[in-house]
């Protein structure tokens, strides 16, 4: 495995990768990572002939009061679990090759973008979607990976590659969770014991919530009200957003029909956690018949 | 000379090219080609293997009242003079193939997109970042060229590749005249015979600037009252702006050293005309002398 830290070198490797006609497949992250990223690598290291994986603690991507120089970091940690799971170069960049001075360009998907954690971290996606630009641009991937935990930020990627006629597949891999249910992150490490055992109400809650879309309820707020109920209630505690909407646009339903994202995030302490769940609501099989009661089927992610 | 009209066609082809490891030369356009236009794709034949021009009327960089309908197309006139200059493919997407119902990705250089032009045609360099970014991604040129004419364009585009990582080369090439001095734009055909006449104040407003700082003169007021006097004067006229200012970072700079650029932009009738020129000014020889009456050099971009 190999360590790559200039841009330049990057592009130049892609570049005679490509020449050679061999497929690229890439695992844009921030490091400290666990097995969430691993096995968006071991997917790519199972579709495609050379694994590249960024760590790169983006900045644009932090709002000013947020946890950028916080962020845990440990590359070398990075480095041995990468090579265990077929990563063959690591483009870890630093801030100055990334953004030099004077950097002014965005990239912005707009609508997308507003929502769910855009409305609490605002201008985050716009920082998630320049760094991707630029990196797609190093890396030229012929598929990179995105994990639904962060459901969002997924599906605003897929968008820009559409709208910008990116030359890159997008594939998205299902949740990794620990064994008792918590969604894997690298801010994980933040939450006290307390906390840690509090935070598994996050994926009751959504749990609650698919079980209710199966029984088929279908009041939202009756559902929400009961994943609030569910989850972990203390003072320092402060839900920060339940949302109901459509999986693709992102945008609420009136009718819970097709693709249904459920997703939330919560402040445990000083530590803000998301997670969801993707909910298939099948339509009424017979058209005629009121929607209410009708058969559901629920997939996880 | 091929024609394509889907993206996907010309990614294809691009691929192909690519693979085979033959270099991309490309021309963006709007069409109604011009000696300016047929200038860039003649470099672009002596430079590269293959190429492409586009051809495409983008609605993004028109604002709401500006000449987006109106605007010239002749797709046959234009297949058969570039034809004529060595272009291999030409590329006529339709707007529904560009902007699908739902496109809201967007790219912007912020700063350099603000003044001169910007600021009287807000959005306007949003589209053009936007519809480049997007042609880059369909068309993956190895150079690609620039008229100096637009000369913020240009080097918002310049610094769009440079902030996002692009793998293209752009090559600006000098504003092409008519023999009298008019600057070729496809919008003068909307000029009437007296406005087409009268147009050509703007290139004499921009050789007296150039004539007065090479004299020596720095005073910036002076020379821009200098420039609005000498430019045709009529009900029907009006001066969008006059600006004097660094080359490379567009803002307006105290002492008129280096590579200076005057910009301006004028009305006639209904037709807003463009042009501009970049002079040199080299730096006082001995330092501590001061600065007025120091040699200047100048050159015509």
């Amino acid at each position: 495995m190999r360590l790559v830290k200039k841009i330049k070198s990057m592009q130049n490797l892609s570049n005679t990768y490509k020449r050679k006609g061999r497929t690229i497949g890439f695992v844009p992250t921030m490091g400290y990572l666990h097995q969430g990223h691993l096995s968006l690598a071991r997917q790519a290291d199972r579709d495609t002939d050379v694994v590249v994986m960024s760590i790169y603690v983006n900045p644009l991507q932090f709002g000013p009061r947020e946890d950028f120089k916080r962020y845990p970091r440990d590359l070398k940690r990075d480095m041995r679990l990468a090579a265990r799971v077929g990563v063959d170069i690591i483009f870890a960049p630093e801030d100055k090759e990334m953004y030099p001075q004077g950097h002014s360009t965005f990239v912005n998907v707009e609508k997308l973008s507003e929502g769910l954690c855009g409305k609490s971290r605002p201008g985050h996606f716009k920082g998630v979607t320049t760094v991707i630009a630029k990196l797609f641009n190093i890396v030229h991937p012929d598929i990179a990976y995105f994990g639904q935990k962060d459901a969002q930020q997924a599906r605003v990627i897929e968008k820009m590659v559409e709208d910008l006629n990116m030359n890159t597949k997008i594939k998205m891999m299902p949740i990794i969770r620990e064994s008792d249910g918590l969604a894997m992150s690298s801010r994980n490490i933040y939450l006290t014991k307390e906390e840690r055992k509090d935070a598994l109400s996050l994926y009751r809650a959504l749990k609650i919530a698919e079980a209710m879309l199966k029984e088929g309820k279908s009041n939202q707020r009756e559902i929400i009200a009961r994943m609030k109920k569910s989850i972990a209630n203390k003072p320092s505690y402060r839900i920060d957003y339940i949302g109901i909407v459509d999986a693709k646009t992102l945008q609420p339903k009136r009718r819970l029909e097709g693709k249904v994202l459920i997703a939330l995030a919560v402040w445990f302490g000083k530590t803000r956690l998301i997670d969801n769940i993707v909910v298939n609501i099948k339509k009424p099989a017979c058209p005629g018949r009121s929607y209410s009661g009708q058969a559901r089927e629920t997939s996880n992610q």
